[in-house]
């Protein structure tokens, strides 16, 4: 498992002040990528809190000993929800990386008629490895703001928990009556991307979707990865709401 | 390495009409993802030709032999043309493969001041590894048609082989003055989308893209990843264009 170099080394709350071992990704691109010894400076962040500095103190056998200096108070959560049918594993962490690099504040990978039910109970998720992904997209974005994520739950209940006034739209490449690119974004909203997973959606689900405000749209007659079909929306969303 | 599933078996036209080992990955997508028996078809296609159905012969120790019914002409190439500077090999693996599945028409690979030379040595291009990354985001996007690949070109030279009457866009984080989604990019019109890979452009080469007629734009402050970049550049481009 590759995970993406890192721009920005991202902490926890809970390791400010603490030696990091000399095992750690972090301590080893700080040695070996960044080349840092003691005294010399790099960008950091505390998770879903500041960035700014930190300075290398000491190098032992064991660990590293850091000070951090906040400089920067967090942005604010940037207005894109993604839901998207649980995929297999490799897809999620792809989409867990490049979902937060792109400024998703919320991913919902939910249970769909036509997903694959055995995805839910992959590793990925039940040993919390979906974070280091998540992290990683940040770290990358040079951002410390990681989104909210769920895993498991039904359709139903992510987007009962949608905010009331987001524009809902669900990716659909069979019954979207329109490209992506025609719903109406306008600046300043809050925009909820479903996206089906590998096989989409049920007639079912296509019904409560609608019922539920969603806007079905395509993305065009190419078929496209589920990865890739997540991040062109993410993409054209950004870019209709100025962001990009 | 592993290649996306084959949604459409592409053929090259010199294997029209004889046997496919049972080694070739094609061969092994028919069997045992697929699950085809004799007598079976399944969507196939020629290399920059016809879309159709094959249907399987038989099955022996060594080969299976198919036959081949062109049905749907190929597709006009798609307007837009894709420069980037020469990234690491596994980054350069995901753009061929996705930038193909997104239908660029034309793939650059070029050489910048700032790129590491190195990578223009990489086998994936002297063994022509590369097309097979090409192939596998056609038949992901359901397409025959292959981009123009080209790799180890200076700058100047893929932007003087450009159509003359391209749109012109250099994604640059440092000088972009404006988001890509300012760019104006009329219905019909064909884009080129010039980005730098990892470290950007140099000095001289934004003097020389701007002196060639290239607009420098911005994907937002948010850091992407080279292949995230190209991606969510052509999304915002095929959107802006109608296409997605």
């Amino acid at each position: 498992m590759t995970l993406a170099p890192v721009n920005l080394v991202l902490l926890e709350p809970a390791e400010l002040g603490r030696p990091m071992p000399v095992a750690d990704r972090r301590t080893r691109h700080l040695l070996d990528v960044l080349r840092r010894a003691p005294g010399d400076t790099f960008d950091a962040g505390v998770i879903d809190g500041p960035r700014g500095k930190g300075t290398l103190i000491a190098v032992t056998a064991d660990a590293i000993t850091f000070s951090f200096q906040p400089l920067v108070p967090p942005a604010a959560p940037e207005p894109i929800t993604l839901i998207v049918g649980l995929p297999r594993p490799q897809t999620a962490r792809d989409i867990l990386r490049d979902a937060t690099t792109l400024g998703a504040s919320a991913l919902h990978f939910v249970r769909t008629e036509k997903g694959d039910a055995n995805y839910a109970s992959s590793t990925l998720w039940s040993s919390g490895e979906w974070r280091r992904h998540a992290i990683a997209g940040a770290e990358q974005a040079f951002s410390t703001l990681l989104p909210s994520v769920t895993h498991g739950h039904a359709l139903a209940a992510a987007v009962a928990a949608l905010p009331a006034s987001t524009i809902r739209v669900a990716l659909d490449n069979y019954e979207g009556a329109a490209p992506l690119s025609a719903t109406t974004l306008p600046l300043g909203a809050h925009v909820t991307i479903a996206a089906g997973g590998e096989r989409g959606w049920s007639a079912a689900e296509r019904d409560f979707l609608r019922a539920q405000g969603f806007a079905l749209a395509h993305l065009g007659p190419r078929v496209l990865r589920t990865e890739t079909a997540c991040l062109a929306a993410l993409a054209i969303a950004r870019a209709r709401l100025g962001l990009m």
